[in-house]
Parts: C-alpha cells; structure tokens; sequence
C-alpha cells in the first residue's frame, strides 16, 4: 500500500476519503484538518491563550501537540479524578509530556480542592461516576480557564465522539442537547469561557494513528467506569455501520452541522445566570456542582 | 412468568412496555395497537375497501388477518416476483391463507404483465433486484388499487421496519424520504391512492409471536436479494441498542413522528404530475416504471 499523496510506503488506510498517507502525509493531513476545523468554526486566533484539557489519553495529548505545532500558545489543564491506577496512571503521563515539551501543565486534584475524588462524589449524591465527574469536569474546566485568563477552552473530542454522543442524543430526540452540540461554543454568560473541538474532523483511528507515529506516549487503558456506558455501545453500533459503508460517522456529523448551520442553533435563548452560592454560570438557581458539594461538606 | 393482564401463563415478554402476555392477552394488545394505529391517523373509515399488499410473510398475512378481525372490507394484492422457489413458496402461502378464510386474492405477475421477473429488469436496467422490486411493487400496489376503486392500501410494515428505515435516512439526512417517512400518506393525486401502515406500532417480535399463536402459516425464509442490504445492517444495530436499552427503537420512530407532527411536514410541497407514457403519477416526465419497461421491450 503507497501513500495517495507522496507514493512512500503507506501507514494508514483512510477509506472514508479514499485515500492512503505515509507518516509525513499523515502528520500533514492531521494539521490540516485541525487547521480547516479552527478556520471553519472560527475557534481561537493566533494570539489567543488555549487551556487544552488534558486527560492523557490519546486525543487529548495529540491535540496538544497539534497546537504547539502549529504555534499557538497553550497550557494542559488535567483533573486528578482518584480513579485508583487509572487516575495515577493518567496524571503520570500528562505530566511527563508537558515536561518532556516544557510547557505549562495546571494540575486539580479532586480530592485536595473539593475534599473527594469521582467515586466517593458519586456515592454521596446517587449519581452514576460519569454523571459526578462530567460536572466536576465542565464546572473546573471553565472556573480555571476563565480565573487564569485563557481565551478558550479546548477538548479533544474526535469524529467518534461526536457522532456517537449525536446518535444518543437523536435516538431519544433530545432537542436541549442536540442543540448545544456543536465544533465551537460561544460563551453566552461573562463568566463562561469558548469551548471548541478542534478535532471533530479526525476519526479515532487517525489520530490513534497520529499518536502512535509521533511516539506520544499516552494511557491506553479505557477509564474503567465506563465499561457498558452507552457512549461505547453507540461507538460500536457506527463502527458496525461505518465497516458496512465507510463514510457514514462523517456523512452523519456532518449532515447534522449542515442542517445546523440552515437552522441556526445557535442554544442562544437558554438562560443562564450565576450560580446563588458560587456565581459560577448555570441554568438552575445552584449549579450541580455546588449541589454535589453540599453533600460532601455535610457527609457523616 | 405470568401475563400482566390477566395472571394466565404468559407466552411474550414486552420490556418496552415492561409487560408480558397470554395468547389471549396477545391478541387483544395487537389488535388494540392496531385500532389505536388506524384512530390516530385517521387511516380509514369503516366502509372503506382497503387492499392489502400481501408478500406471505409474517406482517403481511398478520396485518390481513387483524384487519378482518376488526371488520374491514379487505382483499389482498400480491406481486409475484419470480425471484425462484421463494416467491414460488410466498405465492403458494398466500393464496392458501386467502383460500381458508374465503377472501379476494389478486395476484400480479410480472413475468406475465411486464414480461420479467425482477432479476431480469434488475439486469436489464443496471439497478440493484430490490431498486427493481420497489418500483414494480409501488407503482403496481399504487395502480391496481387505483383503478379497482380500493379507497387505501395497506401495507405490513411493523416498527422495526420503520426504525431501520428512519435510522437510514438520518444517518445521511435525506431530507425527501425523512418528509415522506409516515404512517399514513394522503393521496396528493388523483391517480394516487392513500397508503397506510397500520402495524407501526408494534415490533417485529410481537407480529411473529402472534402470527405463531394464530396458526398463520407465513414463508419464514428472507428474500435471497436482501442479504447484506443496508435494511439489515440497520435492523441489526437497532436491535444491538435494543437489548442494551428496551425501548430505544419506539422512543427514536415515535419520537420522530412528533418532531413531524410539531413542524408539519407533510411533503405537500412535492410536485406530483402524469406520467407522458402511463399517465400514472410520478415526480419525473416519465415514471420508473416506463423507464424500466422501455428496456424490456428494446432487449435484444
């Protein structure tokens, strides 16, 4: 198999654009798609200060590395989650990269800031751990972005991703979410910080390909809270479909950001104010995470 | 485990409806769906003649049967294909069915009408055997029921057909099928006869059970050209997010027909005229049926 672009020995097959790419050809069509998703969605400009959510996994730190490459100014936000090994391995890796690149890393600890990691935060409140550490996640993500002065939050959330987060939220027809679920978010209230995805193009396989070539070292174990969620279930059915007929996660997504765009969700009516006890944003009178909160601070 | 209902042996688990059944209790829940069906969409009256498209498989003969039960004024309408020994059995089952319960049987041949089977026109005209099929099968339902002054035909599609069908057309946004995806379509012609699907609301598993408990002796065998199709695929993923979650195919189609109901889309905008050949009503100058007929004649 050669490369579709240079003719070099070929390392992945891309079926969806009908093509194939050498190391070189990949690592060019990696930035260039970041670079066309940035363009298209008007995501940050070149003085612009990214936080980029670091997980350690492979999307997050390859997304990373895409923006220091392509020159912007970054630092990696990580949250210390307490998931036993996972956790620890989690934090290990994010840290030796951002050494490895000498680059700014802000590490929350759960635990020390708000005094218990996902699991006990789940228990106290009855919510699953990927409902807890979702709020935990989005709440410090923007409180920290927004306190250090970062233009923009940035996740490294793959065509995946967003397909199989679009078919659950359209299987059950969930307007309020279909509407929010966009490449690029504006922040509607002065205390929200813009969110984007600027790898919404890339399919997990490309950028686990990405990864791979560019020796990024990063956690391949799954978080082990989410075995049997419906986000891998969703995965798997558009990965059946995507065998049948390659194309299909893009054609979905995509079809879906067109008929946005026609629409004009923009999610500009939803009402947001400041949370009553920490003036964070939020939709309700106390946001969830100082309802979370509450329980830890009144635990026996 | 018991019948819900009634506290007889149960013989069908419905989860969606966290329920189970009795043969009896089976019988009143599918003919009540199917009351329910024909009440919500105003599908006909009951001085109606209604024809129904009879394949001689399980939803077919079931959707017959019921109707009879209810009362209705019913013949049947059945296309041979000539697709082997499988129309073979689908004609003979049919014809059986309608001979024990003393109702009109019309059967259309295209070996004999057209003068091919569809494999033949399938070749003949460089589409796949069921692009074919559905263009012989809609315009022959549409034009018999037409001119032997039927008031609707009625067709066996049940909710998984719908399910699979609306996921296809929303994984690549077809906006002219999803406009025309319903449960009832109104004639918008004068030539046009209104279709109706009053099994919509119940699952493939339930129209099986109670074909079974009925003695309806159906062709249990898949159409040999359906194997690998999309429709498949689809059901299959369907049933994979099924099983991890009762529910989800009802939610997603009668979630779908709301959103229809609440924007109104009920595809009157479509241009619908004569054929120049046939007369018949088509969205073209002339219809795929005269395309298809054109290379019958001209085939060497």
């Amino acid at each position: 198999m050669r490369c579709r672009r240079c003719g070099d020995k070929a390392v992945l097959k891309i079926p969806r654009h009908n093509t194939a790419v050498c190391v070189a050809c990949l690592n060019h069509y990696v930035l260039e798609q970041v670079k066309r998703a940035i363009h298209d969605h008007k995501m940050f400009d070149p003085g612009d200060r990214i936080l980029v959510a670091v997980s350690g996994g492979k999307d997050s730190l390859s997304l990373w590395d895409v923006l220091m490459r392509l020159g912007y100014e970054t630092a990696g936000l990580h949250i210390q989650q307490g998931i036993g090994h996972y956790s620890e391995e989690s934090h290990r890796k994010t840290a030796a990269f951002a050494r490895s690149r000498a680059v700014e890393l802000i590490v929350h600890s759960l635990q020390e800031e708000e005094g218990a990691g996902v699991l006990e935060l789940a228990e106290l409140t009855n919510r699953s751990a990927c409902s807890a550490c979702g709020v935990m996640k989005r709440y410090n993500f923007n409180r920290i972005a927004h306190d250090r002065g970062f233009d923009v939050l940035a996740t490294g959330h793959n065509l995946d991703d967003e397909a199989s987060r679009l078919l659950g939220n359209i299987l059950r027809w969930q307007e309020d979410y279909l509407a929010k679920q966009a490449p690029a978010l504006s922040a509607t209230h002065e205390k929200l910080v813009k969110k984007v995805k600027p790898l919404y193009r890339l399919a997990e396989r490309e950028i686990t390909a990405y990864a791979v070539v560019n020796s990024i070292d990063y956690v391949i174990e799954e978080c082990p809270m989410s075995v049997g969620s419906k986000m891998l279930v969703n995965k798997e059915v558009l990965n059946r479909l995507e065998a049948d007929a390659p194309g299909t996660k893009h054609a979905f997504y995509f079809g879906f950001l067109e008929r946005q765009k026609a629409e004009d969700l923009s999610g500009a009516d939803e009402k947001i104010q400041s949370c009553a006890r920490c003036g964070q944003p939020t939709t309700a009178a106390v946001c969830s995470y100082c309802r979370i909160l509450e329980k830890v601070k009144t635990a026996p």
